[in-house]
This record gives C-alpha cells, sequence and structure tokens, in this order.
C-alpha cells in the first residue's frame, strides 16, 4: 500500500475483523445492491491529528440511519479499529493550520441479493480544495426541494434522516448549481420558499447588529438531515453567550444575515459568499469563531 | 462461464466494445459514483424468445434518465450487441408457456471520481419466483409517499421520471410492506391520498361492469415514472376497444375496480388480489388479456 494517499479497510460482514484493502483492485460485486438500488447508508467523518472528533455523534445517526434501512452496525469498537488501521495505512492529513485533518467515510451496503450486509471505511487526506473552500466560501443558489420533508417525517419507510447511499437527488442539485455558475445549491420548499439544507450540508446564519449574537438555522426535526456540525457549533456557542433559533429562515433572512455559512464534517463552517449572484456579508473571525466549536478543545 | 445462469456485460466506458465479464469477481470499484451516491440511471428489460419487446421505449427512457443524470448513453447498437452477447451465454430462458424468458437490466453509473461513466448490462433467466406470482397475484398494502411528485415535475435537479440508482425509499417501502405481512407496497400522496404507482411498478385498474371496459392508470406525465409496460398496454388495449383513462384514482377506486394489476417489464400483469387485507376481485382471463396486449404479436 506504499504511496497510496488513501487507505480503505473492509468490514465485511460487517462483524468480521476490519482488514485493509486495496483500493485500485474492484472489490466490489456487480450485482450489490448498495450498487443496484442505492441501497446502504453511511456517514462521513473528520480525524484532526488522529482523532475523530464527534464519534459518537456520528455513530448514533449511523445506528439511526441502519434502523431505518434495516440494516446492521458494526460495533463502536469494530469501527474504532477500522478507524485506527485506516488513519495508521493513510497518508499523512493535510495541515492548514489546525493540524493533521483526514477525511474518514464509513458505509454499509445491502449486499448482493441473498448475501450479507458488509461495511468499509475510506480514510483520505483533507486536500487543497477543502482549505481554499474555507477561506474563500462557496456561491450558492437556491434550488426548490419540491416538497416539504416535513411530510416524510412519519413515514419510517421514506427513511425520514437516514443518510443513505441514494444521492442521485442532492449530485444533481450540486451538478444544476453548478451548471448555473455556482459552487452549491441550498433547498427550499417549494411552496413556501423555506430554506432546508444545502445538498451536502446544513446551513447556519448569524445575527450580529445591535449587539445582537444569534445563530439560526432550520428546524432539524422536519425532514431534513441533523447535521452534526450544525449541533456542535450550537451547543458549543450556547456555552459561549450566544442565542441560537431554529428557523423558519426564508431566502430573505439569509440575505439580510451578516453571516450565512454551510457547516458538514470536513470542510466545517464554509462562508456563503454569493446567494442567487447577490454577494453575502461575511466575516473571517466569525468563521473561525464556528470552526473553534467545531474543532477546539 | 459455462453453468453461469447469468450472464454479465461490461460496457466501460460507456462506448467500449461490450464484453463478458466474470460476475463472481469483484468488478466495481469501491469508491464508483453508483455506489457511494446511488449516482447511475438502469432500465429493466424482458426478452421473449431472444427478443426484446419495447426496446425502443426502453432505450428512449434511458437516454431521458441519462439526459437529467447527465450521463453519457451507450449507442443502440451497442445496447443491441450487449443484449445478444448476453444472451447467448446465459443459461437457459425460464419458460412457463409463452417462450424463453430472459430478465435484462442495463446500468450506467457515474464511475469513479475523476474517471468515465460505465455501463453494464445483466441478463438472467427468468425464474420460478416471478412465474408464481403472475398466477397467484399479490397482497399490497397502500404507504403514503410523503409528497405529491408532481411538485418536482418542473425541477430537473430533482430527476423527475429518472430511474436511477437511487432506490433506497423504494426498497425500503417493500421492506415495510413486507413487515406488514403484505408483497408489495402502492404509494399514494399524503394530502390526499392519490394513488400514484408501486415500488417498482405502475398501478392499472379495470372496470368491467354493466358492458364497460376501461382501464385506469394514474396520470404519468405527474411526476411518478412512466411506466412502459402500462403504456403499451393500453395502447393494444384502445386498439382492441377498451375505453382508457388517466386518473386521479383513490383507493375507494382500487377497492370496487373488477381488477388491479402491477405492471413492470418483467413480471408483466400481476393481479392485486389483496389491498389493505381487503380482497380484491380478480380474473385469470383479463390478465392474460393483459399480458397478451404487452408480449402479443
Amino acid at each position: 500500500m506504499s504511496g497510496v494517499q488513501r487507505a480503505v479497510v473492509m468490514m465485511a460482514p460487517v462483524d468480521q475483523e476490519p482488514h485493509l484493502v486495496d483500493p485500485a483492485r474492484p472489490l466490489v460485486l456487480i450485482d450489490d445492491e448498495g450498487l443496484t438500488r442505492g441501497d446502504g447508508v453511511f456517514e462521513t467523518m473528520h480525524a484532526l491529528d488522529g482523532e475523530v472528533y464527534k464519534f459518537g455523534a456520528h455513530y448514533r445517526r449511523l445506528c439511526a440511519s441502519a434502523r431505518l434501512a434495516q440494516l446492521p452496525v458494526p460495533s463502536e469498537q469494530s469501527c474504532r479499529v477500522a478507524i485506527e488501521l485506516g488513519l495508521s495505512n493513510a497518508g499523512a492529513g493535510g495541515d492548514a493550520g489546525l493540524g493533521a485533518e483526514h477525511t474518514i467515510k464509513l458505509s454499509i451496503s445491502r449486499g448482493a441479493p441473498g448475501g450479507t450486509p458488509w461495511a468499509w471505511l475510506t480514510v483520505t487526506p483533507v486536500g487543497a480544495a477543502t482549505f481554499a473552500v474555507r477561506r474563500s466560501g462557496v456561491s450558492a443558489v437556491l434550488l426548490q426541494r419540491g416538497h416539504d420533508p416535513a411530510e416524510d417525517s412519519g413515514c419510517a419507510w421514506l427513511l425520514p434522516g437516514a443518510k443513505t447511499l441514494s444521492y442521485a437527488v442532492n449530485m444533481a442539485a450540486l451538478r444544476h448549481a453548478r451548471d448555473l455558475g455556482a459552487d452549491e445549491a441550498i433547498f427550499t420548499t417549494s411552496t413556501d420558499r423555506r430554506v432546508l439544507e444545502a445538498a451536502t450540508s446544513s446551513v447556519i446564519c448569524a445575527r450580529t447588529g445591535h449587539g445582537e449574537r444569534t445563530l439560526v438555522t432550520p428546524e432539524p426535526s422536519h425532514g431534513i438531515l441533523p447535521g452534526t456540525s450544525q449541533a456542535r457549533i450550537f451547543a458549543a456557542a450556547r456555552q459561549d453567550g450566544w442565542r441560537i433559533d431554529y428557523g423558519p429562515i426564508y431566502p430573505a433572512d439569509l440575505l439580510r444575515a451578516d453571516a450565512v455559512w454551510l457547516t458538514s464534517s470536513v470542510r466545517l463552517a464554509v462562508p456563503v459568499v454569493r446567494l442567487d449572484q447577490q454577494p453575502l456579508p461575511h466575516s473571517g473571525e466569525l468563521t473561525d469563531l464556528l470552526t473553534g466549536y467545531l474543532v477546539g478543545h
């Protein structure tokens, strides 16, 4: 595996001893239902200097996703062994001042028909593109989500809040945003244009005028994916004296906010600097503060 | 490949000469976005005595799905070569009286990041379970779809009507139906409980009382997948003197229909014999008639 930047650890079947595999070789059967049906769940985590912060929140969300999809989950201990094995075999973590950073993605697939679900873990050094976007921010467009996902929340078979491998629409929204010259897509409901979430991240905005210190995010229990980064920022911000608030947020709220971020586990707090081609205010100081809430000790 | 029932033909990259591969071996990279993002499209077709009927309708829908997902499509000629190659290397087709039957599934995946989209084709003899269900029918439950997919139809980034690899919700609905003791799930809108489609098939019902001969299906342009089998049945039935009608259909309409079917390319017209635990009337004669519309000459 020398010279290979990323490390892949196989955990198949899910309770088997984690072991390194060579990702340059095909590893997946062509009738695996992770591939043919997008039938699986995943979590993306972040390691800083070899430590996965908020592992507990990720593991709990993985278990919640898997429970909805009726998939088994590797034990917490097995995940920790796999993470350790992956980290010690991946290339050195990218470092832009916070420490050595790795992306850790843990996935569970249904497996082939008649076969067994399996899990795998990929560890990759965080790269320059991620560091750049944290500094320079992103442009975003608002795209209708077609329906209010709150309508799904009582229906377990619609996998509400589960982080599944079926991300075709999220990927299509990102391609559409890029076709429009933007970097990111922020979904709104089609009916009342309420802000939901971005394609692969949560939305937070800040109001800081006239001595106010308020962070706002859309209500996370209403069918959107509960963001582990958003939750961590809010917990730390509250302790630091911020008022925190859970929507509703409308596009006008984003346009008059003092800062807007997309938050996710690896990119951390990425400032939105343009929304539907209108410039948004942003503050390196506030971004550093939110980043500190995420990865600080 | 001797002794292997199914044949798999690789078409990677999509314009490469189709060639047989061994599906017992891993063929897919672990970071393929078909797997990690459900990012791809597919069609399931049916061959009878070596001939794929309604190939044109499948190829057009594949092209429509791929256009929405910004994926390339193998040429029609390349698909025909691959189908021929697969059919001549798969086990003998199952035969329950119609002729030798094979399932043909053609899929296109985004491929690995920075790589190339690729396509593959699987040919499998139709088996006893499919023949059994055509005769004995299925029990179904009505499950809310959470929203009216008609709301998606103007938004290309939501991939309305595209048949993507992101089927996690469809599979979860089938599991939920089975947990409830049924075989199949029929989706309804959450707001007005209008019937939409089943997890992997279209819904058709017949009214035949008092000399009436009417077939009804939910309006196929309103965000549900346009069924190639439903379309073929309707075209032939109209020529055969049936009145055809496009919804709306409500659960009460299914309960008072003279027959209800789930139609799809390989299972053909499967009678629904119980709906939410209530028996539905069904008629082997009508099922044979619809099957004839599908596969007859």
